[in-house]
């Protein structure tokens, strides 16, 4: 139908697609990526790939490196940098976060919630501080992490749902799977205004996490500080992110 | 012709070209767009516009707000987490940008060249430090910054050649302007190991810059310190400086 009239009216919506799923491809395990797998992973001819990779790097999204391999483009990371969410949130969040950092000399996490999983925005490692699993960009469980803890305290009742319906990943010995014990401690989460995951990711780390409000008052992400287990007490480390959480929330609110 | 076989198989690019052009209405000034406000700047109907925004929505490229605007999304931006040339590399120099700012309280930069222009790529504000113009993810000309000047420095003839052909564009009024001043400033650049931008951007701002290194020995970005007009000397800003460059040009040769 849509051929005849000379314009493929209709087929826009799955070469929009097939564009986007060649983007797919590229994962924190797989940043380089040849013409062959980029069209195996998208089902697509080599020529058909060839086609709009070409487009891709033209544009900037990706990059092609002196060893043929595509990569994931700096036009794209600067497009990027205006997602309000990403970079937009970060801005706001870094001087609290580096007050945090200074003050401490720990780990400092931001992270947000994007569906059932929480996403890093940002990171500041410690000097000497104890090693975290997560990554700038990366997605973790949310029932495991202090920020996830918080981010799903304050997830609509059916992302709950969802998240505790589903089987709960275990990371170490410590990490909470039942679904009830769960579910207290997010109430608890919320009446406290923090979250704590004591050795719930990795054997020796201690995380406590905040809320940071957008000026609604919805919760938008979660601001934590993560230390070696027994180096700090819970509630000596709670006031200290609950109040770097509100700072966080305040510059979000200026204009 | 492509239209016959019944896939349209010539529209590929023309339909990958305007998807990505349609993410171009995105700046720093106007980060939420509406459907028709990007209907008109892609030059497209606002059904076909629609059309392919709903593929955008749909797999995380774009986010559409409660308001109706479409803003950039939290998918591109882990997709943008992927790129070597941007968090990658961010990720590797942080520490050493965190040393630099722990030691001298100043502003710390970080940029690579994106054709003619400098893209920052890492900034980390001194509390109290002096006001700098630059913006994670924006770019701003080589001509009148540190890390410019680094970048430009070492960038091939063409691009010089480039750079200084065209008007130079002029912030304050110790802006260097004239290409032959430039040329040895440059050259200067290349000889120190490091530059010195002082006050061509803002009335009150000293930058020292040095270079980073990949493991090749290519020149792939710059760190700068910025800091008050007076509060410090060129020299004794330029040890640190290149140190870090060192530092970071280290980190990025780790596997």
């Amino acid at each position: 139908m849509a051929e005849r009239r000379g314009r493929p009216v209709g087929a826009t919506g799955p070469v929009v697609r097939r564009t986007l799923h060649l983007l797919d491809a590229f994962s924190p395990e797989r940043t380089a990526l040849s013409l062959s797998e980029l069209a195996r992973k998208a089902g697509l001819p080599t020529s058909t790939a060839y086609r709009m990779l070409g487009d891709l790097v033209a544009w900037g999204a990706l990059e092609r490196g002196e060893d043929g391999a595509y990569r994931v483009g700096l036009r794209l990371w600067e497009l990027a940098a205006l997602a309000p969410r990403g970079l937009g949130l970060r801005e706001r969040a870094l001087p609290t976060m580096e007050d945090l950092s200074a003050v401490t000399r720990e780990n400092v996490q931001l992270a947000i919630r994007e569906g059932t999983e929480a996403v890093f925005v940002e990171r500041i490692a410690g000097t000497g501080a104890v090693p975290v699993r997560t990554r700038v960009g990366g997605r973790f469980a949310m029932t495991a992490t202090g920020v996830g803890l918080v981010l799903l305290a304050h997830a609509p009742s059916a992302v709950q749902d969802d998240v505790l319906g589903e089987e709960i990943p275990r990371f170490t010995d410590l990490t909470v799977t039942d679904p009830a014990a769960l579910r207290r401690m997010l109430a608890e989460t919320r009446a406290c205004g923090y979250s704590v995951s004591d050795r719930q990711v990795t054997d020796d780390a201690l995380s406590v996490a905040a809320p940071v409000h957008d000026h609604r008052g919805e919760v938008v992400a979660a601001v934590s500080l993560v230390v070696r287990h027994g180096s700090a007490t819970p509630s000596s480390l709670s006031a200290l992110v609950r109040a770097g959480g509100r700072a966080i929330s305040r510059a979000l609110a200026e204009p």
